[in-house]
C-alpha cells in the first residue's frame, strides 16, 4: 500500500501540495489514515512537468521524512502538473528503480495496490511487453509492469482502451486469483491526467478528487490533503477519470 | 524516542535478538508499543564485541526494515555482547554520525530520550568536553554528547561516578528545565554492561531486563522481545544497573 | 581537493554548466585535470537562486556520476545564479552535512583546499564562532567552519573585510603552520558573487573566470568547462573578485 | 570494468585481503593499475562463508572508499572463503541489486568484463533462464544474467560443463558480435572456487593467482594485492581453474 497525489492547475511550488497542507503527502508518510499501513517509508518520488515534454524525475530510497533535499526541492520547484508518491512496499526491494513515479517519454505513472499473485506470474506478464517496453523495465514491481503493459497496449493513442485491455489481459492470466487485484493508478502525458480505481473485490484503495483550494488547481489524492480546505470527493471504482484544463470527465471501464 | 537492546551471554548470531523474536528490534522499528512514536525509521546501528577490545560498528540511515544488508549481517555475525538501536530522531539530521551506538575505544553507548533544551544549551555542553572527546565528536546529537561527557567524567575508571557527575553537570546548566530530561541509556566496555533510567519527571522511557530465554543470555531492552518467552522485569528509575557474567547488580544514582 | 563552479547570468538550465560542457563538473568528477586527485567522488551538491532570497540546496553522498536524480534536476531547474561542487574529502566523513555548498539565509559558500592543521585547531576555531553560527554548524569540515567564521566576521555587511579578518584570525591561531593553508573559495548573497584564491605558499588551487560562452553568462570555475568555447582567465591569488550584473571587479586582500 | 578478489585458506579477517595490503581492493577502488578505468566507484560488495551453507552478503552503492561500515566489517568478520568486488559500471544503474557478488543458495559469483551487445540481446538471454532463476533475477546486469545462465545450465552439478554451455549459448545468440565478449569470472559453492578468463578477442581482463602470503591462503585477484609479498601468476585464458583445499587445478574450456 502506498499513498500518492497528482496536481493539475496554475503553476505552484510543489511544497503547496507535498509538504505544507495539514495532511500533506509528507504527513501521510508517517500518519496515513486510510491505508492498511500507517507508515509509507520505503522510498518516495515525484515527477513534474515544465517546458519540455519529458517530466523531471526525482526518487530516493529514504523515507520522505528523512530526506532534507526533498523539502528544498519542493520549496524551489514550481510546476503546473506534478505527481508525488510515497511507498510501502509489497514486492520488490527498496531501490530507486522500484520507486514511483515511473516515466517513459512524456508519460508518468503511479500506483497504489497490488496485482494478485504477481511473484508467480511475473515472467508471464513480462513476456507480454512490447520489446521497447521490455527494454525500459528497470525494476521488479507489479506497478512498473502495469505501466509498461499500458504502453504496450496503446496508452499513447487511447488511454481508455489501454486500461481496459491491460486489465483484461492480467485477469485472463490470473484466472481465479484475479479477485485479489487491488489497483488504484494515475498517469499523465503532461496535459491530461487519468486515474481509476479497480479491484476484483470490494476492497479498493481510496482515491479522492479535490478542488476549491486557494491555489485554484485540482488534485487526485489517496487521502484528502486537508479536511478543512476545499471539496473532496471519493472517485467511483470501475471508471476512468480524466482531468484536463480543469474539467474532470469519466467513462466506465467496462460495458 | 528510540528503541534499543543489549545482549550479554553465550555467543549467538545477532539475528537471535535483532531479527527473529516475535517483537524483535526489527519488529519494533515499525510497531513499537511502549514508545511515543510507533515508528523508528530514522536509521539504525549495532556494535558487537569479538576478540579485539574495540567493538565492530555498523550504522546506516535507512530504516532497519529496508536494509537488506542488515538481515544478512545479523545472520552471519555471532557475538557474546552486542548492542543494537533503531532511531526516531528528536534533534540532529538523519546521518550515520547521528545514529547509535556511539563508540570510543572499547566503549559503546546507546540512548533513548532527550536532554531538555538541548539545542539552546548545546554550545555550553560541548564546552564541558575534554579535548580528546571534543575531537571525537562527529555528530550533533544530545546522545553522543552525553556519552562524551561520561567519558570526560571518568567513565573508564568509575562508571557510577561518571553518570552521577554528568547528570549533575547537565542539571546545573539547565536549571528549571531539567525537569524535561528523559534519559534511558546503556553502555559497555565489552565486559560489563551498564544501564539506567533517569528523568526530571515521572515520564521515563521504559527499560526491561530479560532472562530465561533459550540462548541462556540476558538482555536489556526498551521493550520485551517476546512476551511469551523468558522473564521480563522493568528496571527501576534512578539506579545504575550493571550486568557482568550473568549477574545483574544495581546501585542508586543518588544519595 | 575538490572542484566547483559558479554561474551568474541569464537564467539557464543547470545542465548547461553542470552536465553538458565537454569538461563539465560531472566530467571533472572522474577526470579532473588540474587537481591533486583526478577523482572527486565523495559527494556533491548545488545551490541555486530563484524568486526567494534563500537558495535551494541539493546535496548527496554519492559520486555525482552515479546520481540519476542529479541529471534530471539539472535538466529541469533553471537559474540565473547557481553554485555546484564535487568533493574529494580531506577531513570529515562523507555525509550530506559535509558536502558543499553550505548555506545560511540568503548566503551560499563553496571551498576547495584546506586549512592547515585543522584537526588539531578545530576546537579553537569553533570557539571563535558567534553563537548563531555555532548553532548553525552541522558538519565537521574546515570549509563550513571558514564560512561560519566569515559570517561571524560580518560577511553580510562587508565581504572584503570579513575575508581579510577571517584569514588573519586563522593565521594567528596557526602560527608557523599557516604556510600550509590552501584556500580557494566562492560565495554569494544571491546577487553579487565573490571569490578568492589564497595560500600560505606558492601552491594555490586554481580558479578561472570564464566568459564569452553562448549563454551569455559568466562562470567562476576550478577548471575551464570547455577549452574550445569562451575565454578563460586564471584569477590572481590574494585578491577578492566580485561579480555583479556581468561586471567583474577585484581588490587586493592585503595592504 | 571492475576489480575483484577471492580468498580461500585458513580463516582470516577480511581486512587482511580487502583493506590492509598495499594494493588491496580498497586501494584499487581509486587506483586500479591494470583496468581500463582507474576508478571503481560504482558500488561494492562481498560474500563470505561461515558455518552455514549460505554465504553472508553485503553490498552498497557507495564507493568502497567512502563506506565507513566496510572498514569495521572487514576488521571484525573472519572467514575461510570470501569474495569481494568493486564496480565500475558498464550497463545497469548503480543500485545494490546491480552490485556483485551475486548469490543463489550456497553459490556466489563475481564478474569483470562485459557480454557484447548486451542491451540489445538482454530479452533473448533472459528468455533462456530456467523459471527459478528468472524469478531470482533482481537487477539488470549482464553479470547477474551470466550467473543465472550458469545455474540454468547445471552449475550445481558440473561447473565445467555449465561454463562451456553458457558461453556457447551466448555466442550463438550473438553471432558476429561475440568477438566483443570479455569475461573474467569467479564463483564458489563454499568449498571449491572456480575462475576463468575468456574473450572473443585478445583483450581479456586480467586475473592472477596469488600464493605464498603469510596468512597461508590463496587468492584469485584482478591485480596482485602486493607486488612485494607472495607469488603472483597470471591465469591463462580459455581454461577453467578450480581451487580446493589449497590445490589449484585447471582444464581447458574448449576441445
Amino acid at each position: 500500500m502506498c499513498r500518492f497525489v497528482v496536481y493539475s492547475g496554475p503553476e505552484i511550488p510543489l511544497e503547496n501540495i507535498v509538504i505544507l497542507p495539514r495532511h500533506s503527502l509528507l504527513d501521510q508518510s508517517q500518519h496515513a489514515s486510510e491505508a492498511k499501513l500507517a507508515v509509507n517509508g520505503d522510498g518516495f518520488g515525484m515527477a513534474w512537468y515544465g517546458d519540455q515534454d519529458r517530466p523531471g524525475l526525482y526518487r530516493d530510497v529514504l523515507p520522505a521524512w528523512s530526506d532534507g533535499n526533498l523539502v528544498d526541492l519542493c520549496r524551489m520547484i514550481r510546476s503546473r502538473l506534478f505527481l508525488a508518491h510515497i511507498r510501502a512496499s509489497t514486492f520488490g526491494e527498496t531501490s530507486r528503480n522500484n520507486c514511483h513515479p515511473f516515466t517513459y517519454g512524456n508519460w508518468s505513472f503511479m500506483h497504489n495496490g497490488e496485482i494478485a499473485d504477481f511473484p508467480r506470474l511475473r515472467r508471464r506478464f513480462e513476456a507480454m511487453l512490447g520489446d521497447a517496453y521490455y527494454a525500459a523495465r528497470r525494476g521488479r514491481t507489479d506497478s512498473e509492469l502495469f505501466f509498461l503493459l499500458l504502453l504496450t497496449n496503446g496508452l499513447q493513442e487511447d488511454p481508455h482502451e489501454a486500461v481496459v485491455q491491460t486489465i483484461a489481459q492480467i485477469e485472463a492470466a490470473q484466472g481465479e486469483v484475479a479477485r485479489g487485484n487491488r489497483i488504484t493508478a494515475t498517469f499523465s502525458d503532461g496535459h491530461t491526467t487519468h486515474a481509476f480505481r479497480y479491484s476484483g473485490s470490494d476492497d479498493i484503495p481510496t482515491l479522492y478528487h479535490g478542488s476549491g483550494m486557494d491555489h485554484g488547481g485540482q488534485v487526485l489524492a489517496s487521502e484528502p490533503l486537508d479536511p478543512n480546505t476545499g471539496t473532496w470527493t471519493m472517485l467511483e471504482a470501475g471508471r476512468l477519470y480524466s482531468l484536463n484544463k480543469g474539467a474532470l470527465t469519466h467513462r466506465p471501464l467496462s460495458g
